[in-house]
């Protein structure tokens, strides 16, 4: 067989686990020379596909390539661009073929979540159309955890660890100050449709810490919820609330979207954590705190799960080798065998199945009240987030690589994207 | 010598390491059983030793006292709630006299801040003028750094760890999305009159991260402030704000007021993060995330400083034996003699030079234009973040530990608090 390069690209919101894969992928293609050339990296993503500008990862070093598995962020930059469809935009995915036959690329692995597993399936769709063979791997990625099939996506594991660390601990920290202080704590959690991430503050009730979640599949009940809280201060004396970025109200408007205004009248600016606080304040009158994790969940590398960051990696390698097998539009998935001990095993999914489809939390993983999570949901979670993978320090902070990122001499004329 | 009991109480916002304090105060008095019989801790601070509500730390395992070390909060709990003047509330100190005197207490343990060491002096002051033994030291805590003639306070090094590990990896993130997406990325720290904590995330300047820093010391001016995140945009392709939650207007006007205050008429911060994202929006038109640690920061022992941890434990040591050499009214200090290698001693400071006082960042901690550190803040800063001290975990969560808490029989009649 003739010796091919591969395309390699991070898509989307990134993790602090991607570049895991990305080690998984480069790593395993360098020990196929045989077969895979070079692997070239998309600079910020397809849209580097698109305007021909590639990255030679075959110039970074050994130790470099490894040190991927300890880094967060996308070493290769992302981007949030979603091709249309084939019938409305052909000519991006025609461009995307001719710069891969530029570049002697059989291999197309893209790294992300539902919307990029879509491209992917067109990819390969397209190859076979216009006779350009092209065999396209997804590689699954993101912290909302909402990819079907797979048992769990990459990402979602080492959130789903900063949630409940930081949950259990600034629980303590209220629990010290509710006397006299903060009764009620707030944390806002990612995940816009499906509330895996929110599930994962659940976690710490098996530490007697009282936890109210507030999902997105649940719309937001006020009065019930405020009953709640009362209920949880007026018995612990103080409680936790952990709430998604997307709980909505019934009509679907989303809790961050009300405009709440402060004390000196204006309007207070996004967040559903600091309404729901407010919201406490107003009717219970508690003292309370809130925080926003934002980008600091999803980058925070230092608590990754060991789980995750395996499997992260192992993903990666799957997919290189599923396209040594000769396997084109599928995408290697986690196939849970045993919940505990963890049992694993990794399997593969047809691209048409994964893509734009989302996967939500059963009902069952949520208590019948709505505001905390079952046993079903626990023995889910607990795997993922076992066992800590440190990265090396130096001067106090990690050691994160940032790659060279050497551009591949273009071949083509320009290209505008849409 | 006859063997008397000790007092320890915890004061103000807890840490991820004031339990280590606590452990070195409790590990050291039992190693002298001949000098110091008990250790009662006040539930809930000083309130504890008002209610006569005390906890017998003798009914705790060597496990459990160890077990401190590695566990955020306050273990007994914490209060904010500052004593008057001897002359407007003579009643109290006098109560907390008769209570020592109730149980045999000669030595007094006072773990905060500023206020507490306010406190503690008074104590002093009060056992002298009664005619009642007392010695009074002060532990020193808290993550703003502010305490006077100490180098450092425990507290704070972990906080500056969390702020500089979470700004870097946050800014990773961003810069791997800047292409299509998020631009800016603004995370607010705490710090409500001093700067410290916001300093410690320009440490990722070094690793080439574009930070802008809001300093409380630095009055705001949203126009240069906006030219210079402009400015770096425009550079880097990206940057990050670090604002501190007392960046306030020049007429004193903090950027963001919720209009709470706390017990000690404090203004309850929080949300200058979105202000600021909002009008870097609004003037640049550059997509924003932002985070609002709160708590997480403070509490976030998963990732404390091993340096800190150290200080800590040892300053906690030291108190009991100052209280053993016949020391009184005064607290334990870190002296530093060499920024690198970092070295430092355990020196002293009398209570009446420490009560009250606030130590600000100097101004050539802060670069000329007010963004960033200079090189001497960054010597300052670098020994106080270096080490990591992890807890253990089991079922992917650290190993806390939650103490029994024994009370006390009471012996003395109700007290009524002002």
């Amino acid at each position: 067989m003739p010796t091919l390069n591969a395309f390699y690209a991070q898509s989307g919101g990134v993790t602090s686990v991607i570049n895991a894969s990305a080690c998984g992928v480069i790593e395993t293609a360098r020990r196929h020379p045989d077969r895979i050339g070079t692997v070239y990296a998309g600079r910020n993503g397809i849209l580097g596909a698109l305007a021909e500008d590639l990255i030679d990862t075959g110039r970074e070093s050994a130790e470099a390539i490894a040190a991927l598995r300890t880094t967060p962020s996308g070493a290769f930059g992302s981007c949030r661009y979603k091709l249309k469809s084939l019938e409305k935009n052909r000519r991006e995915y025609e461009r995307l073929i001719e710069v891969f036959k530029a570049h002697d690329i059989g291999y197309f692995f893209y790294n992300g979540g539902g919307d990029s597993a879509d491209t992917c399936f067109k990819m390969s769709q397209l190859s076979q159309s216009m006779g350009y063979p092209l065999q396209a791997i997804h590689v699954p990625k993101t912290i909302d955890n909402d990819l079907p099939i797979t048992d769990c996506c990459p990402g979602f594991g080492s959130v789903a660890k900063y949630v409940a660390v930081s949950t259990l601990e600034a629980s303590m920290d209220v629990r010290s100050m509710a006397a006299t202080s903060t009764k009620v704590f707030v944390i806002e959690v990612m995940g816009r449709h499906a509330g895996w991430i929110a599930a994962a503050g659940g976690l710490v009730a098996d530490q007697g810490i009282p936890v109210v979640i507030l999902f997105p599949e649940i719309p937001f009940d006020p009065p019930a919820f405020l009953a709640r809280v009362d209920a949880l201060v007026k018995y612990h004396g103080y409680c936790t609330v952990v709430v998604s970025e997307g709980c909505h109200h019934p009509d679907g408007t989303f809790i961050a979207e009300q405009g709440t205004k402060d004390a000196f009248g204006h309007a207070q600016l996004g967040g559903a954590a600091p309404v729901v606080a407010q919201m406490v304040k107003e009717a219970l009158g508690h003292k309370f705190h809130w925080a926003v994790a934002d980008y600091l969940q999803r980058a925070a590398r230092h608590i990754a799960s060991a789980t995750d960051v395996k499997q992260a990696y192992e993903l990666g390698q799957r997919a290189v080798e599923l396209a040594l097998e000769g396997r084109n539009a599928v995408m290697p998935t986690i196939e849970r065998i045993a919940d505990e001990p963890y049992q694993y095993r990794i399997g593969t999914a047809p691209l048409d199945a994964v893509a734009n489809t989302e996967k939500f939390m059963p009902r069952d993983f949520i208590s019948e009240d709505g505001w905390s999570i079952t046993d079903k949901c626990r023995r889910y979670l607990l795997p993922l987030i076992q066992g800590e993978d440190y990265p090396a320090y130096s001067n106090g902070l990690p050691v994160y690589v940032t790659l060279e990122n050497h551009p591949v001499p273009k071949k083509l004329p320009a290209f505008e994207t849409a």
